[in-house]
């Protein structure tokens, strides 16, 4: 398959001015046009990641471009070119393999296209076994001025960019990588941390301050809530803020910020994309604050009452 | 698996300076050093490029980053920095996941270390389905001067930088990438084409050719052949030569040199590693010369008689 592929791979991608070779040399020549080059890769994987008898293979090709893109964003990077690697099973009873590959590198192209980035190379193989997608994401930010997860301070607030939990219900599948806000804080605000939410708020929180050597306390009143995140709780047996705190793929941004900076990025980004929900602290760990008192939170967003 | 294993793995992955962070963040960064970043990506699949029953994993991890390094060299790129994703069986009857992610990922870091090249990132997850190992490779050269597959001229020299053949014997697990040849050629002289050889010379020179918009002119007497090649012949049914154009996985350069500059090509890389074996000429296609003849050659490497 790969030779007829990769021609007509070729020939789909779209040229863009950072792409100085694309698909079907040895390797890809990107223009380096800043000083720090971020890079990712994300894999998904069929019976792991995604069911591809019950999800298009259009959404799951268009999720990994999204959960890439979103792990740049958590960096402040400018996305600039995709690689894609498919294992792509042979002995499917619906699809034949070269259909698969089709199906799947238009998604890419076609989500690449609407952040204006290219798909520049990859690998693609048939095999007995069943379907994976692992794509990486190369971008650029000005030398020092990508955001990591381990710059928050104590007194610092806790910012998410948007409701939480839920994501099951769909949103986990049509999500915008949040390219939006790392566009709009992008060298106009301090921003001391930031990452991607992608295993839960209570849990990547805890992992930002692991990495930043603080800890956090949540108001739960303030955690936003998606709708669908309240849905699920009236049949799930757990709470909206539970749902909200635990679900995993929200791929809203997780960011630390200065008080004193916080009404700017309010102007920057809008109220409903700046919400507040808790503050970095010294003591370290995950805390919630709850009637006056500050108890301590479970990774897993279960909150014992 | 997945906390405790990128704990490790941040751990035994070698800080060098190109990278400003490695493991353990939503993105890598890496200091741009040169204007031009290649990109090159490579999977390996149990059943298919190896198998895990047979093959030592640190054998397979080590021949995975040796094939990315051959693609950077390829493109005389300075190879940089790795990111591995690994798809592990949790349901292998000899060995629990996170051994087999552990054994892989102390190959690739003992092959990067030999070439000054760090991991950087990936993604390493578990599942039912068997191994897949993909790596993405990142060097860097000077603006414009990457070598590519395209610029081939007719008169050029058809140059190798190895005997070939019979890699199945051995070498496809043990072969150094050609970076050595990159390095000494590399901004000293003139490369108008180059490739790596990974299906065997006649199905490159084939690629090359039709990149390239021209042909070339194989002088069989000339084609350097392996031991091993030779060994094979006495029991394939296939002439040693054959097994040369033919065998797939050589990894030895394949380049396009002007006959001026030939006897530079000598000084710098002697003449062990600048072996000329035909010439590239103005009409398409793949031809030998036998016996005062020109006779097509079949890009499978089989030549009828």
């Amino acid at each position: 398959m790969e030779q007829s592929f990769v021609a007509w791979a070729k020939m789909r991608a779209r040229n863009l001015p950072q792409v100085k070779l694309g698909i079907g040399d040895d390797a890809a020549i990107l223009q380096a046009e800043q000083e720090d080059v971020v890079i990712t890769c994300d894999t998904m994987m069929e019976g792991v990641h995604f069911r591809s008898d019950i999800t298009e293979l259009r959404r799951i090709g268009r999720k990994l471009v999204h959960i890439n893109l979103s792990d740049l964003a958590a960096m402040a990077a400018i996305p600039k070119a995709l690689f894609l690697s498919l294992c792509v099973p042979n002995n499917s009873p619906n699809r034949a393999a070269d259909v698969i590959a089709a199906e799947i590198f238009e998604a890419v192209c076609q989500a690449a296209e609407e952040h204006q980035v290219a798909v520049a190379g990859g690998d693609t193989n048939c095999w007995g076994g069943p379907l994976v997608l692992s794509l990486t994401a190369v971008g650029y930010t000005e030398g020092g001025l990508a955001w990591t997860r381990s710059g928050a301070r104590p007194d610092d607030l806790v910012v998410v960019t948007g409701p939480l939990g839920g994501s099951i219900s769909g949103k986990h599948l049509d999500f915008q990588p949040r390219l939006d806000v790392a566009e709009a804080l992008r060298g106009k605000l301090e921003v001391h941390a930031c990452m991607d939410i992608s295993d839960g708020l209570s849990t990547d929180l805890l992992r930002m301050c692991d990495a930043s050597n603080c800890g956090a306390i949540l108001d739960l009143s303030k955690v936003p809530i998606t709708e669908a995140a309240q849905q699920l709780a009236n049949t799930s047996g757990r709470t909206p803020v539970e749902h909200a705190l635990g679900d995993g793929e929200d791929f809203e941004l997780l960011l630390a910020i200065s008080p004193d900076d916080y009404p700017r990025m309010v102007d920057l980004l809008g109220p409903q994309q700046a919400i507040v929900c808790g503050e970095f602290t010294s003591r370290t760990g995950l805390w919630m604050r709850e009637g006056g008192k500050i108890l301590q939170l479970a990774a897993s967003g279960f909150v014992h009452r």
